[in-house]
């Protein structure tokens, strides 16, 4: 990685005190999105739950116009980018020192990005064995805590295998390791509740919105297994890969829907307009 | 802190890669213990757990002369050190990248540590609001993901209250913030199961076997919040407090007991023998 293109606290070199909060607890959150023609996609709803994120860990949200200003720093017209505020350097134990500053990371990858086809012709997805651990107080939030992620993602290495997805202890489907779900029956597309686990990504909330301003009724609301095998659709979202439309999910196979197709040009018209 | 009592893989400087994969998303594990008389107490019992806990990521886990070298260099005749290892830096998603090394951090801090009276006469405790996740594939392992134990310590600023205690959604009581409890009953020494949450401390693991030792009948099994209060004893453990009895929880009084004592004792008496 190129150390120009990651500024910690505005400042270039891409290093951190070893101690820091963020790698010492996890305490900190982070947003991943993607930059095209020199802006950040969908920034409102990024930057809008960076803040939620924030707040709800004590943090001071770093100003928009900083963020914004780093962004365009560090990331080419078309890259990835990642933010990242952690609790910052200083203390040992897990008490909250008095009087230490946030430390903000930002920086630019190259756009991978995943191939096209994936969201033209969809995609093989897995279930994972890994089943996510429920805690209301973080659900939804995008926290440095993304060990279970990892080890979920680590379950396989068939390239061919895009996504795996994860359900919670009781029996509910929750989300992807990387992506957020939808599955549509019957013209309803369904997203899972978020309330006990799970990261809520800035792209399933414009989702929900783009669909449900073009007449397509959404819902939130616990999901099971049974009705992911039973949907007419079932897509993925991130701000990445956008959608992708999941073809085959173990042993059941999905046509690319009608609803994926309206969500991807929707996305499409929505990073269009400035 | 002074960056020259941090070791980055071997290195002063006390600086990591910002995008590195314990920050990024807590992938990786870590110990805190006493160094006293220039040794690392219960060392035997921490580089066990150090090893157990690398394995379960899938991490190499740094070899035990190499570690003790960097802990030799770091930290003073007394300290408090602090060893991490993390996946490393590279890659930017959850898969995790070929090739990579693990990063080592071994960091010493002065001996705060914690008035001698919270040994001799006890402390005050109080029950947590926060309610630890249950994820049995990471419980008992010191990893990075300890958001949760951060934001339940921030439940309390007044330094009167020593530790807060933590349970689980289904009524367990499963540890402190930054410690390990048990209770004594009868003469009967339990200290909550940690199969599902909680984290494993090398203390713990010592006080079990230096009781047994004495003859003092220990059981792991999970323990009811009501068993707490209806206690004899209760005391907390960890490698930098030793053993804490606790004489106040909520409206609970508890007197400092035997067991606690013998505890102590035994912990010295393992410390002194080479």
């Amino acid at each position: 990685m190129d150390a120009g293109r990651v500024l910690v606290d505005g400042e270039p070199g891409g290093r951190v005190a070893a101690l820091d909060r963020g790698l010492a607890f996890g305490d900190g959150v982070f947003r991943t999105l993607r930059v095209s023609g020199g802006r950040p996609l969908n920034w409102s709803r990024h930057y809008e739950r960076l803040r939620a994120d924030c707040a709800l860990l004590a943090l001071d949200a770093p100003p928009e116009a900083l963020l914004l200003g780093e962004l365009s720093r560090v990331a080419p017209a078309e890259a990835v980018a990642k933010i990242i505020v952690t609790r910052g350097a200083g203390g040992r134990g897990y008490s909250l020192p008095s009087g230490i500053a946030t430390t903000r990371i930002v920086a630019a990858f190259d756009p991978p990005l995943h191939p096209r086809e994936r969201a033209t012709e969809g995609v093989t997805a897995r279930r994972c064995a890994w089943v996510l651990s429920q805690q209301p107080r973080l659900a939804g939030a995008k926290t440095l805590n993304r060990l279970e992620n990892v080890l979920a993602r680590a379950e396989w290495d068939d390239p061919e295998i895009a996504e795996g997805l994860l359900g919670d202890a009781g029996g509910r489907v929750i989300e992807g390791t990387m992506s957020n779900l939808f599955v549509v029956k019957a013209g309803v597309a369904t997203t899972p509740s978020l309330d006990r686990c799970g990261v809520a990504g800035a792209q399933r909330a414009r989702v929900i919105d783009l669909l449900t301003t073009r007449g397509v009724r959404t819902e939130v609301r616990d999901l099971s297994w049974d009705e992911v095998a039973d949907a007419d659709e079932v897509f993925l979202t991130n701000s990445l890969i956008g959608v992708w439309p999941v073809t085959a999910l173990e042993d059941v196979r999905y046509a690319v829907g009608a609803i994926a197709r309206m969500a991807q040009r929707a996305i499409e018209e929505d990073d269009a307009a400035v």
